[in-house]
């Protein structure tokens, strides 16, 4: 891959470690960047090399934020849009609100959703404003003892963005979510695990290694299928109005692994052998 | 009750003890078991001797997971059928995707939903599969220290079913959802309660009646259409969109109570006498 | 303002202190506490002078529940209104469902949901039925180590209301609310600190002080705007079905915050000064 602002990098066990590489300007969340990790998210989805996804930052910092240093309107935002509530439930996707209104961070955020494969952010160091809330839109969050992680948008006078509405309440809760967005700190790794924020604390140089050895242990010998769908289900059912909704998805997905991966899976168990899984992201259907 | 697969006990104070009963298979779950648990719970909902349920498994084991000694489609489903999303959502209860697309232990689990009791995963063991994601339609699990607690289905090429994806963001959390199903470990009692699966863990011979005694608090003078009217709030809530929503149904149920039950319970409040309810899950109305 | 069973006052730092006051009546929910608080929550909204809202209770108790000292039908509904779910659903706000059918509590909620402004629960005392559900509705509780917390709905014949079933799985998880309000207990403050229910403990004579600190930490130097947005972003994401619902409200207050406050917020942080927010809640547009 080639990238200008991150480093792409497949391991042998087909773990992606997508590096955030600005490192002299604490890895910036420019509009380069943000068009860059779309694409790579969009690319992962795709790869079938690609069985999970590592994502941590070049030198100190994860990303230090928006990149306030961009001439003109920082935001990338078109100022005269005006767009209406209206606009954006009908017309998201059609010019001209693709790049003049739609929140960069969260085009970015919905890249990641829909990506099919585990994501995992490794936090080593500063994770501030974008830099905070794009990992909410990923799996799960482990943190180096070096993390700080803050939703400081309150302070600049713009609200936190990337879908995070969608993610943190579901990660800590709705009382604890509004309490970190106003508040508006920067939070210490302990701070960050207490607040239900990381999974868990590691050091500096054992970062790197612990999320690799978990993400190995979400895919190894395991249905590529199966995890796709899985991870579509878990999204969707947090989101669900009812259980018969979790049912219908759960009753397509359960459907196809029954005539794909699933046979192979339950043959496995019951030889006393290790799986052999051929169905891969592309072989999903659409779960409604 | 007269079911192969399950024992079914109601004592003096309403409590249904629900035993899983295959124990020479560690109770797992087959084609059979999952239409008697769906049967035994809409039974469940109708029969005015019974105000709460305790789910316990027979001898060693809750229930160990999927029967995967049944000859032919383990899983009960028609791989001739090819259903679509579309199918799904318009068609769910029509042939032929009664029987051959519908997940057997989604069907479950929506019977448990719809009880209208309270309903107690007393887990005295193995929990594995479908195991464990039929206790997550209950609305409390406790666990023996001998409890082990499996989402093993990545390990098979399949996904966890049984509406789960409704229910586990909702009582663990996101993130963590997204991990144990990812990773497909069998957890012990301690790491249960510390994913927040569980709510207590019991010495084995001190579960079941701990569980009856917790049960038992909850019906003990209270009304039984109080009880299914506040059961489906929470979990209407749960999934609603707006508070508005929860308003509109808190509103009628409020208004029954106010012409039932309600106003003996506020005149034995006031009398300091111990109130005598006469409405059951028949008067509670459509709450919407 | 004016009112009979509250207290308004409104400090230099433009924290509102709401005190529930009818202290000889624990100060119990009568009718005319509701209509009070839902009128005084929408003065909150369109108080330029009030930033944040602290609610507490005069004397021992925060709400010892509804007055049921009331003559007549205590729920201040009309028995004779037989209302039904397609009613609400129609109808909610149009005579005879405003006063006769819709729960009182309920108004308040929703009138404290629609305020705008950060909201914290100080809860110096006895918080008992409406008592506890209304800070449900409140974006985060500190308690006294003298707060008791009730859901005792149950044992009254009656529900938990005041849309509680919308924020109380979204605070506590799922089962933990169901247990909470099965089991209809009066939590100590450090059982409702463990339940999730509150933020915090605190000495008697240090709640106030400490919740006017939380709420000051949360407006001071911060735009009253980009507060609402974040706010209603994150009730809104919280009862989304998809990330990409939390993307259409994020870039349409992003966008409207990159023309406002958001363009001062950075040039005060790269000028290294404090900012000098102007925009307010009237200029708050739909977010949808």
């Amino acid at each position: 891959m080639d990238f200008s602002t991150l480093d792409w990098n497949v391991d042998e066990h087909g773990i992606l470690t997508l590096t955030l590489s600005r490192p002299h300007q604490l890895n910036a969340f420019s509009v380069t960047m943000a068009a860059e990790l779309e694409q790579a998210f969009r690319r992962v989805r795709t790869a079938d090399d690609v069985r999970a996804v590592v994502v941590t930052g070049a030198g100190k910092a994860f990303c230090a934020g928006m990149d306030l240093s961009a001439e003109g309107n920082v935001f990338g935002l078109d100022e005269t849009a005006a767009p209406t509530a209206d606009d954006l439930r009908d017309h998201l996707t059609e010019p001209p609100f693709q790049d003049g209104v739609r929140d960069t961070g969260g085009k970015v955020a919905l890249a990641i959703h829909a990506c099919d494969k585990p994501v995992i952010a490794a936090i080593n160091g500063a994770a501030v404003g974008i830099g905070a809330t794009m990992t909410l839109a990923m799996d799960i969050r482990m943190a180096s003892a070096r993390a700080r992680i803050g939703f400081v948008f309150g302070k600049l006078g713009i609200v936190p963005e990337a879908a995070s509405s969608f993610f943190l309440p579901r990660i800590v809760g709705l009382s604890k979510a509004l309490e970190l967005v106003y508040a508006a700190d920067i939070l210490t790794a302990q701070e960050s695990l207490d607040a239900g924020l990381v999974r868990s604390i590691h050091e500096p140089d054992e970062l790197l290694p612990a999320a690799h050895a978990l993400a190995l242990s979400f895919v190894r010998e395991r249905s590529p299928a199966a995890i796709a769908m899985a991870r579509r289900l878990l999204f969707a059912g947090a989101g669900s109005a009812h259980p018969l909704d979790a049912h219908r998805r759960d009753s397509l997905a359960m459907w196809h692994a029954s005539i794909g991966d699933g046979k192979e899976g339950v043959a496995a168990f019951l030889e006393k052998r290790a799986p052999v899984f051929t169905r891969t992201v592309h072989d999903v259907p659409d779960l409604g």
